[in-house]
């Protein structure tokens, strides 16, 4: 933390911050320079809100220096973390494909697609039995029955279920039906939702929110693993931001920013991040090339007449199209797609 | 609904696309232009996901015409709406004062409050039990007992109570001890919570989201109203940019366009639309001229020790130079304050 | 300037830089804490680009902390600026109008605007003769032929003229021509045209670019303070966020920030900023509260057959109407308008 | 053109807005629908202003339909442009390199750096002699003398030459040192500059404006294609948004539209994309991966002492190293390095 003090600032009044912080017991240190003074502060800055520092009468400014995640950041665990799961590890090195519709909508269309990943060796199938839908009006998902669609699909074909979690009052169902237990975008930062994940078995999928910084998304991280999971998955699906020429920004470059400042593992959303199927494979690919651990792709049997988000799902055979593209791609940049 | 066609589409694309308007129970109206057609979409168009009319051949865009919101719109509801509350009535005419720290800190920091609030005719006092904070580090609210805190509040005082609801498993407890409940920004869009408090018997404040356009917004409040709670206050709180002189951008040129669009009263909370005491006055000031109904406000007997939010409240004496000016300028206006 | 060290930087890696800091002839503060090093920067730091300090070994971050204005800086120059015109001064105390057609269309729409104006005491007009569209095809201007009607405005009726300048070969032109020039958000960081006239006689109106941060704006009124120039107006007409209800979304909560931050008198631009006729005047009234010095409006005599922004025009009737409300709330705000 | 009206619009009003149309030598298409009336609009929109039609009785929304870029449209010129320059040809296909400092600081630098590209293949140099520097007090380019340097250098090693022009007073100098003209971000909307390089005999390099929509960024390219210069290069280097983890937010997602809609090519700048060295070779190659047809690369012979952009500058080294991989991961993608 830093106090910038205002250039016309008296002695006494920077006398008084000194006080100020040394009764927070912090330890001030003032830096006078040319124009003005300013003044470090070390210790447990955690304990205390230094924001009413701010107000002191001659402060012109507060400056956060220490970045406020721990768990999360790369400074206090420099391995990077690898999440486990049945069929594949996600981490730097591989490059996994998790794939499958928007939401699930009968048994057969997930079972087909099921079997149709597991045979090019996917091993992980996205689908949501709960739906964050933006109007009322809209299909909001088979919930429970879903649940139990996903279930069988993992009986019958052995492949590794990705679900949304939308409240508390489901999490036992979602965290006994998931491999991985997907956090949405517009829960990011519902944090009664992931204190309830930070105490499920199970790995955690946070998408970034709509307009997170970096750090609001590793502060949300954060509350799950210092609930104590530590198997944090990150994926970034677009934010939004002034451009109109698709859906949402989609911000490959939060990826080496986020390789350096934490050791968790990152993967992209294409699907939602652009919101038209076209633009889905550049978008894969450019987010393999930029570092990604892996994708999360919209795929639908039968695109055109989907519940939701057919606009934005590939069909089987444009997925096969882009899985040839991104093993092609994948070799010389020292990746193996999983 | 609106399907442009490109410059180059066939003749063949054209009837394919109109085919396919019919065939989602809708009535395609082409238009042949100089350069291209566009075809225009009538019937329930709520009842299909007509964005897989996009990538039909020879379609260049798709644009939506219908507001989807309907119980929100004024179109569909012309009268105003006024929240009725115990000692108050919120809706245009009226000018109305929400005030209170951020958080329950403890019993007497709040009768303190409550009786200063009264005793200036300000009938409803704003502190959260339950706070969502971005660290879990950081305090996170006194939870039941902080309710027990108002509802002695109320009990002593006769204040109204406006306490902020951040998850499903309190929803009792907070609609036991609250006025109006508060649905807090980062809880915009958390559809599981807002289908609670659509059952809830008491108004719904709620927050503008982060980066939620005014569609979205009103969205949100369709799912409170669709589920027969028809008690909606709007409250504009800041929204993000790339704006950096303030916490957040206070967006007051929203103002307008939810008076022109829906009938549901809108407050502002300028506390953390600036995340500066200093500037709170004058952004007080500017809502009441622009049009809105009320204000949210944070304030503290002693700020400069507040737990939480100490820098963007103001004390006592600030408060009561804040309510001079804003009855000055209320009385030309046409407002009366409450 | 403040090096944060990484927490895992080495004793050498600090000593380092501390040399790299010396060698800028600048003085290092070196402040080791719990978990990382800090090293504060003194002396004269705008001589030298400290960025390449943020590529050494075992640095974290790097984080200015003075700003980089002088002559726009309140801390420098703590008395208001004002701006003196003819028939008028620019500054605190005052709220000043401006209006005019978005652009001059002939001699006979202007003269009678301007005795309009002239008639309720408003001694400023603007109207464009140069036009920056983002259209090749849509009207650009009369030019010079322009430019010749407003000085026969002025002529004729006594009124000062607020006029764009688009380039440095219209320079001399526009100068003559005009009792204030108009930098238009497009050119606020057209630096080559900000130079020419910071060597201008007259006064500057400088509107804040659509997505310049306060910072930004307040370095390009440094240009033209910088070549000379200290009569600089600043005018907020809206920035570029997700918001899609209006135009553009009107900034007024960077009113205080600039008055706190700067000694130039700040005028917002309703019409630009909302870009709708209706959406002007709650939004002027809500400027005037804020703690603007004024407003620049559009109107027109005949807005529905303007050549250019008749959509967010007033007629004379709602100006009118407008010019009494501000009276009304202007005196109760200790303002005086002119 | 669509006009949507009010649920509640009068067939009188209905009839008024399609006599409106009807006066501007357009044709009217009136929809009628369940809860409202639509009307479509044919003819040669361009020539009138319809936002007029906004503010009729009934009326509540205008929609555009027709795109306003006519030669930078896809639609409208189906092949894609290639750029063709001395030592290569900017387009579908081939991956073009463009590096070098961010200024041309002295002889030796400049020579050495265009030897050094040469030697790899690289045919085209970037360097500023005219520096668009957001501080006034920052060095602002050599200027002529740099553009001197920049003709020695292609004398001396054959190498193209990519420059920035700032303004219309140097627009003869540039245009004969420079092999491409580059406009700058804060330029793309400096509307003389574009008309003046529109009559330039050399492509022209415009880069995106910080906050441009895809639809600004094609109109200002159709002011210089409009002016009768075809060779336009687009140049994604980074929007503002909210985001704070990098210096801009580089939108590569913005490459597919750019593709669709338009015939021009696209390159990428991710040193200002991102602004730091780290961040730059996974953006590089991701901008590859995502279609775009080259890369605008800041490098230096010692970034560490640069005068300007050091931070986000490469050493030759790392230059090499990157190079090494941009052509592994090319030849997958069916493009070769040039």
């Amino acid at each position: 933390m830093l106090v910038v003090m205002a250039a016309h600032a008296t002695p006494e009044q920077v006398a008084q911050v000194v006080q100020a912080i040394r009764a927070m017991n912090l330890s001030p240190h003032p830096m006078p320079g040319a124009t003005r003074t300013a003044i470090g502060i070390t210790g447990n800055i955690n304990a205390v809100d230094p924001r009413t520092l701010e107000i002191l009468p001659g402060v012109s400014e507060l400056i956060r220096v220490t970045k406020p995640y721990k768990l999360a950041s790369r400074e206090m665990h420099e391995a990077d973390t690898f999440v486990k799961l049945p069929r594949t590890t996600i981490g730097p090195g591989a490059f996994t494909l998790i794939a499958g519709p928007c939401s699930v909508e009968n048994e057969a269309m997930i079972l087909r697609t099921a079997e149709f990943l597991m045979e090019r060796g996917v091993g992980l199938l996205r689908a949501g039995a709960f739906k964050p839908r933006s109007s009322p009006y809209s299909f909001q998902g088979m919930g429970l029955d879903g649940l139990k669609i996903l279930e069988k699909a993992r009986a019958r074909t052995g492949i590794g279920i990705v679900t949304e979690l939308m409240d508390t009052d489901n999490a036992d169902a979602v965290e006994a039906a998931a491999d991985v237990i997907q956090i949405g975008t517009r829960n990011m930062q519902n944090f009664s939702l992931l204190k309830r994940v930070a105490l499920a078995r199970k790995p955690v999928l946070l998408k970034r929110g709509m307009s997170a910084t970096l750090e609001e998304w590793l502060m949300a991280a954060e509350y799950v693993m210092a609930g104590g999971n530590y198997q944090v998955i990150l994926c970034e699906r677009g934010v939004r931001t002034f451009s109109d020429h698709s859906r949402n920004t989609l911000d490959l470059s939060v990826i080496p920013p986020v390789k350096k400042l934490s050791h968790l593992p990152i993967l992209v959303d294409p699907s939602h991040g652009t919101g038209k199927r076209d633009y889905v494979p550049p978008m894969a690919l450019a987010a393999l090339a930029a570092g990604a651990d892996g994708l999360l792709l919209e795929i639908h049997p039968d695109p055109d007449h989907a519940q939701s988000d057919g606009a934005q799902s590939l069909d089987f055979a444009a997925f096969d199209r882009l899985l040839e593209s991104l093993k092609r791609v994948s070799a010389p940049l020292g990746r193996v797609l999983n």
